[in-house]
């Protein structure tokens, strides 16, 4: 079936709308009409071959909510008409002790959603800047969020579950003292879902100016990392951190508020080294660096439930398909509050430009 | 009371012959007439002012060995002959957490054997290269090796508790892969104490002239971490590494022999930074870099007790007094197997040249 979509046919091209192929479900299959994709910082890095290996034509987007359309023989859990949402995993191996733990994001054999290996023409997994997309039911996640929420939710699937995974794996909950560095499309999503998990809530930014705003998200305080001051007041106090920022930084500034056997989990990877941490950091409080990946399919699950439970949304702007270049330079210089989401109604007229 | 000691003046000098004092014993002290002390590398670090910080006349030695020799009206747990150990902590603030919970190690008011705040003269603690040293028994070891073994026993109060506190954190064990990187001081005793805990023991050396002996340590397997190959058997293979090289060196190349979740800890810091540890292999496994600082004065017991129950000491060479300095310069060229020990009987001699 051959579909409207939006992508590149090399990195150093602006995106564009192209026909692309999707296959009929089969027996396993889930096929999504998509109503809204988020578009995340990596769609970036791939579609303009920043990061090695990107395959083309590329297709971005792993922030997928719309509707059941069809569904084949085998499929249990979905149904045509169910509102639903893939994130960054569409395949893995489904045998390793990863994929067995539902953690099928370290599973070696995992295909992401986009720039992955696939029998589908061309060869490789095209994303969600496009009509529809056809996914195993294993991979799909079901939507209990109010219908008028959707485009809201699109951003769940990876800026959600990227922060969510590793605030429940190192337990954040009540009673401790949890800080998110950077207030981007990822971060303000660790704010909101570190606060509702019952966490006090230090919010880590560059600027002066989003001081309010990321009180406004949940943030119990803010502290403007360039201020010493502000930064000693915290000193030793903090039971975990998660650092959204991909740009090189210094890691001891934040890692030095950390108290003993304290955390802080690194979820986006810069283009150049960080600043070698400070060893001496590390060992005096038996401090750690970590690093955290997306999530596996079960606690995405767990997430979107837990963020319809709690009214948690992600704070969007809606664009239309045919705006990505503009929305790509704007997200270079930090100017979204905080995430763009497609309009994928959009993509039909913008074939015809 | 005045008693002979061996120290330096000044960073620049060579170790001497002096006099130092020691206080009568208080109401909580144990008096120990020390027969062996340890040679650890912080010990040259420190007494050549290479860190910041070292208090001159500096007497280094915190891998100390004895007899109580006199005891205060107040302490319950020792009495004169009784064979004791004092390692790297002589004193904390007794109230915080840390100490609460045996991690005296972690106080921020610990008080180091040596180059430590003191109101005993010379206004800061002098260590174990004397015939003598007054300790509250609260930071006295009992040791329950046969007295034949009391030489070898001095260097697990420092090589011995830092190696053993990360393995029983991380809690290695059976049915656990454990890297030991680094095959000298430290390492020999991660080989010995990983191996007593059941774990399947991979050594990591840089030369293969120690492959053999890493093997008669215990290790079940010795990598020559030069060799690619060899290196590349192991990816992603490692619950845990303890890493005891404090040369800067390529992280990564143990980072990425670590499992999903592995930690690899460091107990050593370089003097410059090591090259910075790629992001992307930490997030890739949710894997962690942590550090660990030496252990905690009830987990120093429990490891002096299972070393005494499984036969556990270090390989030493056996030095005077008036060859440390010689001993330092073997160390600085690797040349010890694994761990110098003073003979304190020679300080009575030593004094006279």
């Amino acid at each position: 079936m051959t579909i409207k979509a939006y992508g590149a046919h090399a990195g150093d091209q602006p995106l564009e709308a192209m026909d692309i192929t999707r296959r009929a479900p089969g027996a396993q299959d889930v096929q999504i009409d998509i109503a809204f994709c988020g578009v995340c910082h990596s769609d970036i890095h791939q579609v303009r071959a920043e990061w090695a290996g990107t395959l083309f034509p590329c297709v971005p987007g792993h922030e997928i909510v719309g509707y059941v359309s069809a569904v084949g023989d085998a499929v249990s859990g979905f149904k045509p008409g169910d509102l639903v949402g893939v994130g960054c995993i569409v395949d893995s191996c489904r045998h390793c002790a990863d994929c067995a733990e539902g953690l099928e994001n370290y599973c070696d054999g995992m295909v992401p959603t986009y720039n992955g290996p696939s029998a589908d023409a061309p060869g490789h997994t095209l994303g969600g800047y496009a009509e529809q997309i056809v996914v195993d039911e294993r991979y799909v996640l079901r939507i209990r969020h109010p219908e008028a929420q959707l485009a809201a939710v699109a951003p769940l699937l990876c800026a959600g579950i990227t922060t969510w995974s590793p605030l429940r794996h190192w337990q954040v909950g009540p009673g401790h003292k949890v800080g998110i560095v950077g207030i981007g499309g990822l971060g303000h999503m660790g704010i909101k879902l570190a606060n509702a998990l019952g966490a006090q809530v230090v919010a880590f930014t560059t600027s002066e100016s989003k001081r309010e705003a990321a009180k406004a998200l949940g943030a119990h305080e803010v502290v403007v990392s360039r201020n010493p001051d502000e930064m000693a007041a915290h000193a030793g106090s903090l039971d975990f951190i998660l650092n959204t920022v991909a740009a090189p930084h210094d890691l001891d500034a934040f890692i030095t508020l950390l108290k003993r056997d304290g955390t802080m989990a690194l979820v986006g990877a810069p283009a150049t080294p960080h600043p070698s941490p400070g060893v001496f950091n590390l060992i005096l409080k038996r401090r750690s660096l970590a690093g955290s990946l997306i999530g596996g399919i079960p606690e995405t699950q767990e997430m979107l439930d837990f963020c319809a439970e709690h009214g948690i949304v992600a704070d969007i702007e809606m664009i239309r398909a045919d705006e990505i270049n503009t929305a790509y330079e704007r997200m270079m210089q930090g100017d979204v509050k905080y995430r763009f989401v497609i309009d994928n109604a959009s993509l039909t007229s913008a074939g015809t430009l």
